[in-house]
């Protein structure tokens, strides 16, 4: 089979593929929130059964929908996708609204065009334009597009075991990935781990004037000083044992991030900085980015926060944070090494609240799966892939590579001005053609 | 004059009385936010203005309006009331919204019924009532009403300084005070100083995915490592200098405190707390809370705050605090200390704004118009009085106390129960009008 004849289906329909993924982002899917999620469901299912795929909507208790579709054939090849967006907060920060779907200088924005709806309809429409050129696709395809991979994914485990034959494959595509500022493909070959935690210290049974001070307990207190126990101003992370089963990244893996082109002063000039933390920089500082557990608060909230002043002693104050974690690192066992931790220092009327977790994994550099990923990039985007053996990301990968067996590698057709997680997030019309382009070269080269 | 006849009257007017609280409780008044202002401004000199009273408008500068009244005769009395109030935050623990000025079990609910606008009202009606029974009351009455007491009275000392003859007195009444649990009329002849702050740390110049913590600075940490260094554990403030100036209570403030019926167990019931701070109990608790300066956190912001979790890195973070400062600390120099401290530790980048302070401040617990005050307490309350030789609470006095030069007394409406600062603020009818009695009564002996 030509592949042209699919990029010449593509090309013409440019307008249909940028039309499908606005109305995908138009609903919202906060998994966070559980704001649309079930609408979503079913708007994936809907896309998925209209080029052909047979679907199932698997569910876990009060888990949101996971969506899975299949195409049969000989090879199996399946790609992980999902539905979820991150909050749209701050909302004042959008120049468009986060669920508009608006198009404006070539470029699809709103929550969840880059991540990860954008990947998802990519593929979807690479298979579309497969049948609609050959009659068939040449491998199997399965689509596996889960609600709940932006807070940790905690329902996906028991749905993965349950269906394990559902599930099974050759090779997977992970969700995301794309070009980097040159416009080479990337390729990532692994994730970290991730532990969402909440810490809530509570104080008296409501606020109080803050003249009580001297006698009333403040649990924002409480928060600053159980924090201050978790990080050092030096970035070490002092929780007792967090560090004992970290594996250095292998000579190997440090020459394939040598081999990284790491757009550093770019990066810097985006975010302001003058510098990145410690003064990291060059292999360095990739080497922290990719192989360095972290322990972030992602939001702190107690008391007053509207403008000027107010004289109250708040009675509740909570922090959200999460931990990134890196081979070997279990998410269990952090969290027990937190809770004794913050127990072992007094703090015993604090609570901590496991929101979800997900564990650190990779793929060989050396399975064949990647060389043929690496090469039918290089083909349709004309220049060398970069490698990352790991990324500073996290997802439930692990439930696939290391549950199910088989290698999986994350490319997709984002690219890095996309504001992922961030206001304005967006994605280029012409990386999600590109993009799309690419995976039915993929999906061809896999099972040829 | 018989001080009945203007009972009477009172008595006869509860339903009046009443009506004009809650005119004035419905229009907001929030310092804070600047919210109706003006607005309030403008009511309380046209209900001034309607008994009688000359008034004035002072504005300093961007400030928030004074408004000023005086009914001339020979000794001067000054009242000190506030007209702007607390923010209503969080909007959601209200019964009632909170400028409803609903009336409900004998009770007026609303921000600002007990703190201050019932007692500025209470005071205003015993002017009304004395001047309706008895056609001129015995003595000048000025009434100085300001805008901006809940953010630190920013604009209030020039406006004292240039208006030094307008504000010339016999002694004063200050703007809070009531009944204790038990029906006792409570007296405060002093206040703590208070020193508002915002700390602001900045990272990067916008949110990213918290992939990204091995590199990018988080402000939230900063905000963490720099708040730990102000407090300890034990309730230590670590500023350095901060205790030097403070005076302990002398033995006859440790009396006047032995007799203060302290409702340790009520307190403590009604704010489910099984102890108070560091275990502090009865004159140990009563000292710490009149004598104890403080580092009070009353906000905190960053990040992602909203239901579930983020995967975020915030690029700002802010605490909002406040200090009570005791007889003989400066708000001046406790700033500069707090701004040295922080810069001696390494926190250069973050900024720390001052949004108002005040100074503490006492009269003499032996000062005749303290007697005057006590004996009218006990004449009309049937009890004697409980006299606070300080307040844990803050306030502009020290411009009345120090700058002018009179004794100055706290006492008015109010009661334990009345959640001042905190939601369903509210005042007792019952104890608005017999507060009214006792400014009538006052009014009279203070000339007689």
């Amino acid at each position: 089979m030509s592949v042209r004849k699919v990029y010449d289906y593509i090309d013409a329909h440019v307008d249909d593929f940028v039309d499908d993924l606005v109305k995908l982002v138009k609903q919202p899917s906060v998994s966070a929130k559980g704001e649309g999620v079930q609408e979503c469901a079913e708007l994936v299912e809907k896309m998925m059964k209209e080029i052909g795929f047979s679907t199932k909507i698997l569910r876990e208790k009060k888990g949101n929908p996971v969506v899975y579709g299949e195409l049969k054939s000989k090879k199996t090849l399946l790609f992980y996708d999902h539905y979820d967006v991150q909050p749209p907060d701050p909302l004042e920060k959008w120049t468009y609204k986060p669920f508009s779907g608006k198009i404006s200088g070539g470029k699809i924005y709103g929550r969840g065009t880059s991540d990860n709806k954008g990947n998802f309809v990519s593929r979807l429409k690479a298979v579309q334009a497969l049948l609609e050129v050959t009659g068939d696709v040449p491998g199997n395809i399965k689509i596996f597009v889960e609600g709940e991979e932006e807070i940790g994914s905690p329902h996906l485990e028991p749905i993965v075991k349950k269906h394990k034959n559902l599930f099974s494959a050759d090779a997977a595509i992970w969700e995301f990935g794309g070009t980097d500022r040159s416009g080479r493909p990337v390729l990532h070959l692994g994730l970290k781990g991730v532990l969402s935690v909440e810490l809530k210290a509570k104080g008296a049974s409501k606020d109080v004037h803050s003249a009580n001070a001297p006698l009333i307990p403040n649990p924002a207190w409480c928060l600053i000083w159980a924090l201050n126990l978790l990080k050092d101003e030096g970035e070490n992370i002092l929780i007792d044992g967090f560090y004992d089963d970290i594996l250095s990244p292998s000579r190997e893996e440090i020459e394939c991030m040598r081999k990284i082109p790491f757009e550093e002063e770019e990066t810097k000039k985006e975010l302001g900085l003058r510098k990145f933390l410690r003064g990291k920089s060059g292999l360095e500082a990739q080497k922290a980015l990719l192989y360095q557990p972290t322990c972030t608060i992602n939001g702190l909230i107690s008391g007053y926060t509207s403008k000027g002043s107010k004289t109250v002693l708040p009675h509740e104050a909570s922090a959200k944070m999460d931990f990134r974690l890196v081979p070997n690192q279990q998410s269990d066992d952090i969290f027990k090494k937190l809770v004794n931790h913050l127990k072992k220092h007094g703090f015993r009327d604090l609570k901590i609240i496991k929101h979800g977790s997900t564990e650190p994994t990779r793929t060989p550099i050396d399975d064949p799966f990647v060389g043929l990923v690496a090469k039918t990039a290089r083909k349709v985007y004309g220049r060398k892939a970069v490698i990352y053996p790991i990324s500073a990301g996290s997802g439930p990968m692990h439930l696939f590579r290391n549950f199910l067996g088989y290698p999986v590698v994350s490319a997709g057709c984002s690219h890095p001005e996309s504001n992922t997680h961030a206001p304005n997030e967006n994605l280029k019309i012409e990386s999600y053609i590109k993009g799309t382009k690419f995976i039915a070269t993929l999906v061809t080269d896999f099972t040829s």
